[in-house]
This record gives C-alpha cells, structure tokens and sequence, in this order.
C-alpha cells in the first residue's frame, strides 16, 4: 500500500469504476426531489419528449459518479490507514469543467466510468497541494456515453511547491 | 403571459432565484446517499478540513440550483397553458460549463441564484432549437459566491434555423 501524494500521479494514469445499476426507483425518487421534469418523471409524458422514454436526471447521473469515487477513495484510504500509512488529503474540488450528457440514461441502465488524468497543475496560492484535472466518460451497457465531465481535485504534495 | 421562444430571449436577460435555505437533515442526506466525506458528514472531522466545519457537497449546492430553476419554469408554464398559451419545449440540457464551489455552504446556509444570458447559439444538427447560455452565480446571506456555472439549454424556435 503506497502513499499516493500529488507527485505520485503521472498523466495518462487511468481509474474505472462500476458498473452501477440506476434503478427506476432511485431515478424518481431523486428526480422529484431535485429534477421534477416530466421527462424524468412522468412514463408517458417521457415518450413524447426528445428522450423518448423515461430518463434519468443528468444530475442524477453526476451524483453516482460522485459516489463511485468517493466510494473507492474511501476503501483504498481505509486499507492504508489499517495499514498505518500516512493518507494524504484528497478534495475538497475547486470545481469542474464540461459536464455533458450525450445520450439519456434509461431506467434500469447500467454505466461504468473511465478517467484518465490528462493534467496535473502547481498552485501558487496553494503550495501544500497541487490539482489533478481528469477527462471522465462514463458508458451504458450498449457502449454509448451518456456522461463526460472534467473532474478537478486538489491533493496533498509530498513537497511543497515553490516557484 | 407570452410565449417565449429562442427569438424571445435577449442577451443580457436577467434571472433569479432563491433564496433557499439548506437544512442540516437535507445536507446530511444528500451526502450519506451520493457524497458521503467525512467534510460533509462527521461534524468533528468537518472542522479539521480545509472546509473548516461541515459543509454541504457541492453536487448538492448544484442540485439545490436545478431544483429552483425547475421549479421556476413549471410555475410559468403552469399559467400559461391555464390561459391556452402554447408552451415551447425546454430542455434537455446538452451539458454545463465550468462548474465551481468557490466557497463552501454550510449548515443553515441561504443560497440566492442569479443568471445572466449571455450567448444565443444557433444549432445546424438541430434546426428547430436554439442554445441559451447562460453564466450563473449563487452567493450565501453574506455576498459571498459560492456556486457558479454556465447553464446551456435547448428552447423551440418559433422559426426553424436555415443556413
């Protein structure tokens, strides 16, 4: 179990998670707390709309990804730490870049994500960590993206940066 | 009540939203479900991030946001098709840009949102639609900005866009 700080990652490096079932009635429950259009929410409303049946919310779609990897940073953080090995802090995330949803997901769908790091970024304002910046896709069960995003978060440098 | 097409919309047009409180049960719900970091979860944990006490997941902050702007909508098409006004679709978003938590939302924090059009986008691959987009912002009862992203929406055209 190594200590992956900020000087750890090179780019190219590559993350999956899933697949992840979206079942129907996880879709409504949280489109009528947060997305209460009838598109998500109404079967037969959904097949008059560009959808063309019921669909998940996009920030539905966002919030299991989210899942996914604090889910997986949690498990390998809980191994190190059962390990004794310093876990070096991940997060809180400035922001992130281009969500998109391509193609809707339907109920029942089942996605799988994939993330490549594609740039890793010195913060002058904040010298004890650097910024991971990852191009994410996440796929259905055909093959389809249905889910691309820019995911940015700050990590905890091994060494401080100085310019 | 007018009928708002893509025509309709002018750059500049302003929207707002709010305010919305975020209740510590709702915060902590949202973050057991699809967030759940010790920042967002464990109040003592909370104090010895970054964040500085428990703070909200900012897909959470953004859900909040969709929830508002849904609702929104719903209550003017709601009047309109009571008088017989034909309602141009909206919707589905092809996707945000830059999405950012400048500053963390705290328990019992109250978010106003405030957007802004700023670009008409005129679509070849779909002649009867146009893309609004629109730079929006939400501050907490102390100005600060702590929520920001560029929403983009399709809306009907009342003329389909020829080339």
């Amino acid at each position: 179990m190594s200590k992956l700080h900020f000087e750890d990652f090179t780019p190219g490096r590559v993350f999956e998670h899933g697949p992840r079932r979206v079942p129907r009635d996880e879709m409504m429950a949280f489109a009528a707390e947060f997305d209460p259009q009838p598109m998500h929410l109404d079967e037969v409303a959904a097949t008059q709309t560009m959808m063309g049946g019921l669909s998940a919310s996009g920030w539905h779609t966002a919030a299991i990804f989210i899942r996914e990897i604090v889910t997986a940073r949690m498990r390998t953080n809980g191994a190190a730490r059962a390990q004794g090995v310093h876990v070096p802090a991940v997060g809180p995330s400035p922001g992130f870049r281009n969500l998109r949803w391509p193609k809707p997901v339907y109920v029942g769908d089942t996605i799988e994500f994939r993330g490549r790091l594609t740039e890793k970024i010195d913060l002058k304002s904040r010298p004890e960590r650097g910024l991971l910046a990852s191009d994410v896709q996440g796929r259905n069960q055909h093959g389809d993206i249905v889910f691309a995003i820019t995911s940015q978060i700050l990590v905890e440098r091994r060494t401080p940066f100085r310019t």
